[in-house]
């Protein structure tokens, strides 16, 4: 019989697709797996307006709604913030919440900066709470065969790591100013919005980056500012091309923008070592490419794993082998795990002090292209 | 606002696979589509035990569970009863739930054979019940995109239909002697259970097949009883390899087996005509290869179409272009055009007398195999 | 030292596609591989005219041109005979050849039918010559690659083969009516054009066919007759689908067709086995698809080996790894291994006895076409 | 009929790997191409011993065969020298030979850095005579497609280069220190090897660079000398990544490296434009993906065009449309185009001018990884 589990109340601060995507792994993720707690959608905030909160509030089943994010900080009962906000709300929010004693989900990238994120990273481990930092693509299945597959040894020694993350939304010039696209309220544009999920994944495969390069580049200047005739100064980046060095020895680069014609959500990644290589397309990321240098001669080949068979992390909660899961899938394994980890007084990882390491890379990577020259991301402090 | 709306109210028979992703479809349809009513899961039936029944109910919000599928049938309030059972099951309930007057969604294959599923869709249609048979892959977007294609005339006069279906699971000569493999319950192996899909799509995109002929064939002939460490005989066949004729004098190939190494979910077609072709597999369900002999000479090629984008069918309720569905998100959309039939007091299709069409045309392959020789689909009546 | 090697005359018949592409291998053979005779191009015949001809010779480099296959047959110096002529003058050439003590290299389709090959065949052994029938892509590296993964046992026991050739020419209605799609110069149209090139490969991968049936469709029925106005009869197939059972038990399908918008060369075969499963794709020839049913299980899936690795057949000769080669190559390799045979005093396959099975194969098939019925290949005789 | 050519003589310096594809090259171009000029093979030359070079000699067919270039360019009847060579003999051979009023191929890379690159070219301007740079993959139909369809505007404004040249020979420990790992006869490693190609295409699809940041990287730094136990230091790089910014604006990347576990010959270039994208690997390099922006918006996806299609460049010389070529059909692409420059008075691309910007580039980037900053190509003078 289906135990009595003890109920965790959730706040999610934000109504629009992050939202979405995460009031529904709150949602679904009991159906699926065998969790310590049962989440409770209690509260949705946004500046979206009463009837759109109330509309969102009645679909997803919240218990109440509203347009202040203190309230949820207030809310005795609440146990748990999910903050998916844009970036520039991301510190104040985090550090009330853990100040209040609420544990935290937030979204990436992180903060506006380097220092914004120290002081979030440390303020939630003063307050004793577990804090978890959405790069959602470590929990893709296919991605987690590859951390296992390296963690094994079968890569041997790395010695490159290929990373992209391509899309095309920016190359409509008729696309306003919006907030991804104001400096002010994202911190940066490709460079925080995608990098950070690609110096995640490299961190998480790969290891620490020690020295960067950058190239950043903005190739839409001008755009209309939203619901006017007039335009404003685009000031982000469209695209950021880097090159790092690894502190284990590996080079490799990033190439990222949101000005790739044909490209979607082309989040790639191909890892090379003294036995083997992986490669991984989140547009087809229900399979990952695996190389194996030990194989016999002539019979060696890049085979393509379909990452939903039997053992593969993840996949016995959802379909037999073969049967696909879909992007938003990732974010009930996030929710999953979360609670795990909450049970067992468990860290989880990625949490804010990655979000504090793939923000000083990124920065540091900033100063880079500034200055051009090779930063140390220790420079970034 | 969002409106108050009408409830319907599910019952479920069959707690398995299907019974969980017929669930789920139930539950979350309506969190991301805009419905004309209210699904709600009020009974489950299966014969999977007390215990197995009241999580199941628990876990996925049914207001009762129940072990006979008569109390579904019986019950004032149910308005769908949706039927996850083996074929063995699906006339009697059928005709109990539509001379109830309840709608009905049927899992495929819709019955033990041609005469059953004629018996199934008169008896519905006297009883004027919606029905809705359950070849849910015209509903993969990617699956709805090419009919669209092939409907605005975009391949011309349709030449060949090369359609595959390939598993390998029967290859584990481990497994028991499961009712997939026992024709008193399943009515046939590939042949039912795979081949009907297949036919369900080339009738979908191509037509109505006109003649057939087929090789059945069984590779492990003997396996262990459920349980028990005796062998029984394996009633059923492993591999159906076909080719057609269809009405409007295409010919095509339907190629269909348990015991294909390597595929897992591999539902796959290629259409030919006089101005393109289209090639699927739903293992990566998620994109469509199109061919336009139309375009400039030395420009021409497959190219791959992420059926992600803004337009494709049921995708704008979902996420933003390049995110991927899942296999169950199918189920979804057959609910909500189902749900969206029964407002607007149409039919829907596939139904009941696609499952006859479906059958004719199996058993016409059936006889095909039995005799040695070419069969009028015709034949079976 | 390089050694001094006895020269062999060959005389090709035949001086178009086939007549350039085997010109060519002769000449080349010598440059890349290692041989026991030098081959000299001594005398090219055709019936495209004393102009035609003279370049023909004077840009292969043969000593002499003629107009009428039977000077090559008269003439004492030649060793060798390569039949590039369409298939209706195969028999009278051959018998005409043998019975003069050639050596013969014969083009595919072998004959105008069964009996003719089988004639043939008698002849040349009788004969005591050297025969070989034109069947390249057994030496296609990948393909030769994927006959020794079977022989050594790596794929177990076979249970289907899925060959499919096709190509879209056809489909142009303004094509004129060419020998290729007249049954008394090309004895039949993709059924022995193409399908005897898919035959060839599933006897040389899975065994001898058993037993057939057929549909075989003429969809552009009329054409213009070449170099006139006036439309004629189009006699031959454009397409042929077919099921197979193999002597060995083995069930599969041959998809053979020209009206396949977007496929120029697409010789495609899978073979599925209790331990893996093979794929190939002549558009695509450099590499082969593995199937390993034998990997870990959360490592398995389809590996693509370039066959282009030291130790892959034929490949030394060439260039490094990595390095792909062309369409013509391989009839390079068939010229190599018809030398060393010739030196060695060996049969090599396939011969001319490999043409008889085909076309009882085939014939075989054109026999269910016409019956409506399965046949047995052994009928054909 | 066939017009009398006149003759042009060749000698080839080196008679290696390259070596070999030239030899094929000449001999075979007049076969398939109708040329101004028919080369005669008069020469070659190598240090690889009287033996070896007399095998080579009658192996291609050359007249002669020496152990001393300088015979070569000594030589009144020689009209073209073919230098295929280690880029430390490419300078002196360059200039002694143009000073004899000799036409020049000349291998890559270009030569030991951009001054003697610029030398080279001034001296064979100089000289007046016709030069070549043998980048060749510019000359892969599927490379000179992509450049039409740029420069018919099909792309629109370029914005993003990716590319990539990966194998992974040098990841064997065991591998000796060969001329290509030494510093003193190859200049550089994977730096001017394989980025010397990728920069050519760059240059040739994109445009000039404008300014460049590099990381370059020998992982394995010692190894055993030739014929020795002893091991010596590697002076080259395994790897070099280099982000660029182009004067066009474009930002682009180069990841190049011998140390790819899986790659063989992977020369892979993506290029991104406002109207559509291009991608290009040689390991498949009879194909070319190309997506097209403007195509309806929900039919948009790469599209793979096999590069063998009627009207592609220099496949109408070879088979019909589907039948690919192989790696070395490119040398004689190279050399044909040679012979019409040669007849029409023209220059030919890329030539030791585009030798003197490759090196300047690559240059700049050898700079850029010593000073840790970025640097103008301009500032290499």
């Amino acid at each position: 019989m289906k135990k009595i589990k003890k109920k965790v109340n959730v706040a999610v601060i934000g109504a629009r697709f992050m939202g979405k995507a995460h009031s529904n792994a709150w949602l679904n993720v009991a159906r699926f797996f065998d969790l310590p707690y049962e989440p409770v959608l209690k509260m949705i905030c946004s500046r979206d307006g009463e009837d759109y909160n109330k509309n969102f509030a009645e679909n997803w089943g919240y218990a109440e709604h509203c347009d202040d994010w203190h309230k949820a900080v207030d809310c005795k009962d609440i146990d748990i913030i999910d903050i998916c906000t844009p970036p520039f709300l991301h510190k104040e929010i985090t550090i009330a919440a853990v100040e209040a004693g609420k544990h935290i989900l937030c979204e990436k990238p992180v903060a506006m900066n380097y220092h914004e994120a120290y002081e979030m990273a440390e303020a939630a481990d003063k307050a004793g709470v577990l804090h978890y930092l959405n790069h959602n693509y470590r929990r893709v299945p296919a991605v987690a065969l590859a951390k296992n597959i390296i963690d094994e040894g079968k890569l041997g020694e790395i010695y490159h790591w290929r990373g992209a993350y391509l899309q095309d939304w920016a190359m409509d010039a008729s696309i306003p100013l919006t907030w991804q696209l104001t400096k002010e309220l994202a911190g940066a544009g490709s460079h925080y919005d995608l990098a950070s999920h690609s110096v995640d994944l490299a961190r998480f495969l790969v290891g620490e980056v020690k020295s960067i390069q950058a190239m950043l580049k903005t190739f839409i200047t001008e755009r209309v500012l939203p619901g006017e005739s007039e335009k404003g100064q685009v000031s982000v980046d469209d695209a950021s091309f880097m090159t790092a060095e690894f502190e284990n020895g590996a080079i490799g680069s990033f190439d990222i923008s949101r000005m790739m014609a044909g490209r979607k959500n082309y989040n790639y990644f191909e890892v090379y070592g003294s036995k083997g290589s992986l490669v991984f397309n989140l547009e087809n990321m229900n399979s990952l490419q695996y190389f194996n240098a030990d194989d016999p001669q002539d019979l060696q080949g890049y085979r393509e794993i379909p990452a939903t068979l039997t053992g593969h992390p993840y996949m016995s909660a959802w379909w037999p082998p073969g049967h696909i899961i879909g992007y938003e899938h990732v974010f009930s394994h996030a929710v999953k795990d979360f609670l795990d980890a909450l049970a067992g007084g468990n860290k989880i990882e990625p949490n804010l002090w990655d979000g504090v390491k793939i923000m000083q890379t990124l920065d540091a990577a900033i100063l880079s292209d500034k200055e051009g020259r090779r930063v140390n991301v220790s420079e970034v402090k």
